[in-house]
C-alpha cells in the first residue's frame, strides 16, 4: 500500500462522463483524486507512479455469481443433455473433491478472474473457509457463501458451515471479504429450510446469495410441489425482505420482475452459462425497464468456461440485443455499469466500490487500448464493451495494492497453481 | 519459407481425432508430415524447429464473411436503430473512404486477424485492389470480392471493378489470393442484374458472395417486389448453381434450408454481427441437420465489434445451445470445424486448405495452452471452443511461412497501421 498516482491516463469512471487524460491518486486503500490532472490536490506526493498514457482506468469488475472451484470441472463435462451432466458427471465428481482441492481450484480461479479484470466475485460453494483463504492470499475482494442443500440429511451441518463461515470470515482480509448464507435453490431446499436459512441469516445480519429461476425445469418442479413461481415462492416465505443476491432469474413472469424490483433484489446475470446449459435467455430488457438491479456473472468454469467478465459483459450486450430485436437495449455505457456499479450493489459494497471517485476503496483496472482489436480510438466505451478480451487488461488495483501490473500477477505463483490442478483434475 | 518441424505439440488436425504428443513437418508451403514423432520421415531435417509442448496445433481458423476495412469504422457508431446506424453513420462515412483508407483499415483488419489466429478469410468491400495488396504484403490467404450494389448508376463501374479484380488479382500473392464477383444482396441488386452478375462469374469460372436474408426487413422488402423469399429468389435466377458462399441467413424457411443444402451453398454465420444489429439468430441446428455447409464469420469491425474468429466461434456454440434449449447442439469438434473445414469449404478451398493433413497447404496456428482460463488441460477441444481467447493464439503459419511467432506479427508493421488509422478516422 501507500500512494499511487496512476497519470494520463482515459478514465471511465462509470459515476460520471469519461475523462480524457486524467490522473487517479490512491492512499492506502482509498481513491483520493479522481479527475484531471490540473485538479490533483497540491502537494500531494505519490511513492509509485504508473504512466498510463495508452490506458483506461475503470473500476474493476464484479463477477456476481461463481463458484470458483469449479475451474478444476473446466471443459471436464460439456456438450451433454443437463441430467446426465448432472448426475453422471459433475454431482460424482464434485463427491470427491476435498478441501485441499477447493483451495488448489480456488487459487486458479483467482488468477483467472485477475489477469481478465474482476477485483470483486460472490462465490458459492463448499469447504468455503479454503476459499477464503486463498482470497485473503490473492488480494481479491469476495462475498463468499456455503452453498445450502436443504433436502438431505446433511443440510443442518452445511447450515452449521454456513453460520461458521460468516462468524470466522466475516471482515477477513482487511475487510475484502464479506459472508452471505447460500440456500441453493428453491428446488433443492424445503420452505422450511429456506425460511430457517433466511431468520439465521437476519439474525448474523448478512443477506442471502441463492440461484433463482435458472431453468424451465426448475420452475416447473417448484410449481407443481408449492404452486407458485420461484420467486413468488421466495417472496411469500419473507427471503426477499433480506438483501438477496438471486442468480440466473432467466425463466420469469412479469410479477415476478416487479417484485425483484420492489423488493431491491441483485439478479446476477449469467448469460454464458445459460446459454451453454441451454436455460434460456434472462429478459434483461424487461428487467432493467422494471428498474431490477441486474448485475453480470460468469457462474462456475464447468458451464461457461472461462471466468472472464470482459467477455461476459459483451455477451450481455450482445444477446440482450439480438433476442429482442432491439438494437439499442443495453448500450456501451450501461453494460459497463452492470459489470460494475450494478454488480457492487448486489453485493451490498455499493458505497465502497463499482465506481471510481473519490473516497471509495481503490479497486480498479487498467486496459491497454493499444492493440489492433482496440484501434482506432473511435469510443473507449464501445471499445470496452464490444471489442475488448480480458487479455487487454494490463494492471490490477484492489484496496490500493497492486495485483497485477503489466499482466504479471503478483500475489499467487501460476506455475504452482498449474501443476496442483493438473495433479488434482484426474482425483478420485 | 523451407523446412520447419513443430514439435511435441498437441495436435487438432479436424481431420481425424487429436493427436497427443504429435509433430508437424512443413516443406516449403505444404505439409510433409502431420502425426505421432515415430512416424517422421526418416532423414527429414528441418531449417526451423519450434518447440510446442505447451501448444495445441490446429488448421488455421477460416473468417468466412468480414468486411476488412470497416475497422475504421469499430465503435464509431452503436447502439443505434438499424435504419438510423446505416443511413446516418455507416453509408456517409464510407462515402468519404478513399483508397488509401481501404489500404490500411485492411492493414489493420489482417494484424487483428493474425494476432487472433486467420489465416483465410473472405472479404467484400470497394477499392478491392488496395485490400489485395496489403493481402500480399501480410502473408494471409483471402478470397476477396467487389462489393456490387445495383440499384445505382454506378451498378455498371461497379461490376466492371470486380471483373477486374477477378482479372488482376486472382492467383497473387503465390496463390493465395482468390476471387469472387459479389452481388451485395438481393435487395440491393435488381434481379436483372443478379442474373447479369452470375452469367459474368460463370463466364470468368469464380463464385459468388453475397449477403441472404439478413433481416427480417431484407425478407419481406424481397417477398413485396419479387414474390419469393431470399433463397427461393437468387436460386430461381440460376445464382445457385454456382459455387455461392451467402453470409447471414438468418430468417429461412424450411424449404430455403433444403435448397441451400441440395445446392452445396457455403453459408457464413455471423452470430454476433446479427445479434449486435438485433436481425436474429440463425437456424444452425436445423441447418446442419439438413446437411448445409455452416461456416463462421465475423461480418465487418462496425457491427461486431472485432474480428476474433476464437471468440465468434464461442459464441456460435453457446448461441446455438441456448436458443434451441439443446445443450447438445454444435458440440465443440463441429464448431472447430465450422470454424476450419467448412470455411475453407465455403470458400472452394477445402482441396488445399481445413484440416491438418499431409499435402495440404501449410495453414496452421499455435494456441498456447499455458493459461489460467485453459486450465487443467481436461478437454483441448472444449478448452479452444469454451474457454481459449484469440490473445492465445502464439504463432500463425500461412502457406508455409510464420507470419506470427510468440504474439509477434512479422509481416506487418502495428505501430504505422495505428498511426494511419488514428490519422484516418476522423476524416472528412
Ligand atoms: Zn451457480
Ligand atoms: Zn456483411
Amino acid at each position: 500500500m501507500g500512494k499511487i498516482l496512476i497519470k494520463d491516463c482515459t478514465i471511465v469512471p462509470i459515476s460520471g462522463p469519461v475523462i480524457a487524460k486524467g490522473v487517479i491518486a490512491i492512499n492506502d486503500d482509498r481513491l483520493h483524486y479522481v479527475g484531471r490532472a490540473d485538479g490533483l490536490p497540491a502537494g500531494w506526493q505519490a511513492d509509485t507512479v504508473i504512466e498510463a498514457g495508452d490506458m483506461v482506468a475503470l473500476p474493476g469488475l464484479v463477477n456476481a455469481h461463481t463458484h470458483a472451484a469449479m475451474t478444476l470441472l473446466r471443459s471436464y463435462a460439456d456438450d451433454l443433455p443437463l441430467k446426465q451432466w448432472l448426475e453422471e458427471k459433475i454431482w460424482p465428481r464434485e463427491d470427491r473433491l476435498e478441501r485441499e482441492d477447493i483451495y488448489w481450484g480456488s487459487k486458479l480461479a483467482l488468477l483467472e478472474m485477475i489477469r481478465s479484470g474482476t477485483t470483486t466475485f460472490a462465490d458459492m460453494y463448499f469447504h468455503m473457509d479454503a476459499v477464503a483463504e486463498a482470497v485473503v492470499e490473492s488480494g481479491l475482494r469476495a462475498s463468499l457463501c456455503q452453498g445450502l442443500i436443504g433436502l438431505q440429511d446433511t443440510s443442518n451441518k452445511r447450515l452449521e458451515a454456513g453460520i461458521s463461515l460468516v462468524k470466522e470470515w466475516h471482515g477477513a482480509g482487511e475487510g475484502r471479504i464479506t459472508t452471505m448464507l447460500g440456500p441453493h435453490a428453491p428446488n433443492t431446499c424445503t420452505p422450511e429450510y429456506l425460511t430457517r436459512v433466511a431468520e439465521t441469516a437476519a439474525g448474523l445480519g448478512v443477506g442471502l446469495h441463492i440461484h433463482l429461476a435458472e431453468t424451465r425445469g426448475e420452475v416447473e418442479d417448484v410449481k407443481a410441489r408449492y404452486g407458485a413461481t420461484p420467486v413468488a415462492l421466495v417472496n411469500k416465505l419473507g427471503l426477499l425482505d433480506l438483501s438477496v443476491l438471486a442468480a440466473h432469474c432467466v425463466h420469469l413472469t412479469t410479477e415476478e420482475i416487479a417484485i425483484l424490483a420492489e423488493k431491491k433484489v441483485g439478479v446476477a446475470h449469467c448469460p454464458e452459462s445459460n446459454l451453454k446449459l441451454a436455460s434460456g435467455v434472462a429478459p434483461v430488457k424487461e428487467m432493467l425497464a422494471a428498474g431490477v438491479n441486474v448485475a453480470i456473472g460468469t457462474d462456475g468454469a464447468a458451464s461457461n468456461n472461462n471466468l472472464d467478465m470482459v467477455a461476459e459483459t459483451r455477451t450481455a450486450a450482445l444477446l440482450a440485443k439480438g433476442i429482442t430485436g432491439d438494437p439499442t437495449v443495453v448500450p456501451a455505457h450501461k453494460a459497463l455499469v452492470m459489470a460494475t456499479l450494478n454488480g457492487a450493489r448486489a453485493l451490498g459494497l455499493e458505497k465502497e466500490i463499482g465506481t471510481l471517485e473519490a473516497g471509495k476503496k481503490a479497486d480498479l483496472i487498467l486496459v491497454d487500448m493499444r492493440q489492433p482489436h482496440l484501434m482506432p480510438p473511435n469510443d473507449v466505451e464501445a471499445n470496452l464493451v464490444y471489442a475488448a478480451r480480458g487479455s487487454d487488461v494490463d494492471t490490477v488495483i484492489v484496496n490500493g495494492k497492486i495485483l497485477m501490473a503489466r499482466g504479471e500477477v503478483k500475489t499467487l505463483d501460476a506455475e504452482e497453481i498449474y501443476a496442483q490442478v493438473t495433479k488434482r483434475m484426474h482425483k478420485g
